[in-house]
């Protein structure tokens, strides 16, 4: 039987998303409750790899079970032995052939930045700290080209392998908040990093630190034009589109 | 010269405020940053010592320096120097007979739950999660015999060594917040794991699963008939009533 968790965690206190020996990540955690429930290895299998720190407003992960339990009593019994910086929001039962990384269609992450002068220590680790004032239609204007389908080189990690690098995004809106600003921005696929350089552009724009040159920057294909990637710390997952029917 | 900070902090990563050996606190990081400023060691005297977990929405040490800094640049200073979870929010220059702990009246904290069903992995370590619905005119029925001055031994730790006990409550209200209550209490002087102590017997009065007998409890003095302390995260110092002046 194959059963897929919706959740949502707190990245602050993990090392990313996927297993890593000898440091605290979400699947070490969620593997551990498993195994145990289990008495023997499970491995399972996230829509997403969110990176060190980041966090996920929500999320899915799939695995293979022999246990009989109702979703219900999956539900029950994760969210009684998991930590409380993950929380699991649904539990489905899914076909065997479904899996939750290739059966979804994109993604949307939110982006959150504080702008007040002074550090609030309780936004520590969920919110980034950016203390300059923000020119709302120059990051509008910076934000606008990004919309559509573009090779994304000049914003991505000079480390990703991946080599078409070709992306769709299909919205990017700027809200305002008690305290600052958040990005949402939607697309088919993200490069490694590239919502985080994005962010740090646009913001750079806002700041007056640089100029809207979206289309000029995204057409020289050079990640060095666009050197700063904004911290883990306010980036979410907010949303991941599965298929129809899930 | 003995200066005054006034300050916050999100207490989840450290444990308390006094020092420790190989233990991350509160003392310990502010004193490191002046020790590297002074080049000599530097000792801070703090209004309170909070417990590990606990946090402070304002608090206040003091320090003696030789270092010949303007008030602003202090400021500027430390909190370009220490972790985001701390935050400098003023500055003062004190007499050299003014102790931060022997010149306060008093004292506020704030106890914050959430008594939503599921875990809201972004409240981990920020605020306590109490998933009962819970009754406001049997907690108020419960709080209204704290006000005024009682032997407080039924409500404090055992392991607290101080003989006297007698406490002056000044202030004990509920506030109703988007996902639950908070509890707001001041005093004169608070005895060790009070608050906390307090709080959770409230709250179970307030979930029905005791009843409402405060005035009973205190004339028995005796800490085993209130046996739960609610946990550090909810718990934080939100004001240390300093002598007129300051």
């Amino acid at each position: 039987m194959r059963i897929m968790l919706k959740m949502s965690y707190n990245g602050k206190d993990f090392h990313g998303f996927q297993y890593q020996h000898n440091y605290r990540t979400v699947q070490g955690v969620i593997e551990a409750v498993l195994t145990k429930m289990h008495k023997s290895g499970v491995r399972i299998h996230p829509a997403s790899r969110t990176d060190r720190g980041v966090h996920a407003l929500e999320q899915y992960c799939h695995f293979d079970t022999s246990l009989n339990l109702t979703t219900d009593k999956w539900h029950y019994v994760l969210n009684r032995n998991l930590p409380d910086d993950i929380g699991i929001t649904g539990v489905t039962e899914i076909p065997d052939d479904f899996h939750v990384r290739y059966h979804s269609k994109g993604k949307t992450y939110r982006y959150s930045i504080y702008t007040s002068e002074a550090v609030n220590p309780f936004l520590h680790g969920l919110k980034t700290h950016y203390p300059h004032k923000l020119d709302k239609t120059r990051m509008r204007e910076a934000m606008a080209p990004f919309m559509g389908t573009h090779d994304f080189t000049s914003f991505s990690s000079a480390k990703a392998e991946i080599v078409n690098k070709v992306r769709t995004i299909t919205e990017f809106r700027i809200e305002e908040t008690d305290d600052g600003f958040d990005f949402v921005i939607s697309g088919s696929g993200f490069l490694y990093n590239m919502v985080r350089i994005i962010v740090a552009y646009v913001v750079e724009v806002g700041a007056g630190k640089r100029a809207p040159e979206t289309g000029e920057i995204i057409g020289q294909k050079d990640r060095t034009i666009v050197p700063r990637t904004a911290p883990a710390e306010g980036l979410y997952l907010e949303r991941v589109h599965l298929d129809e029917g899930f």
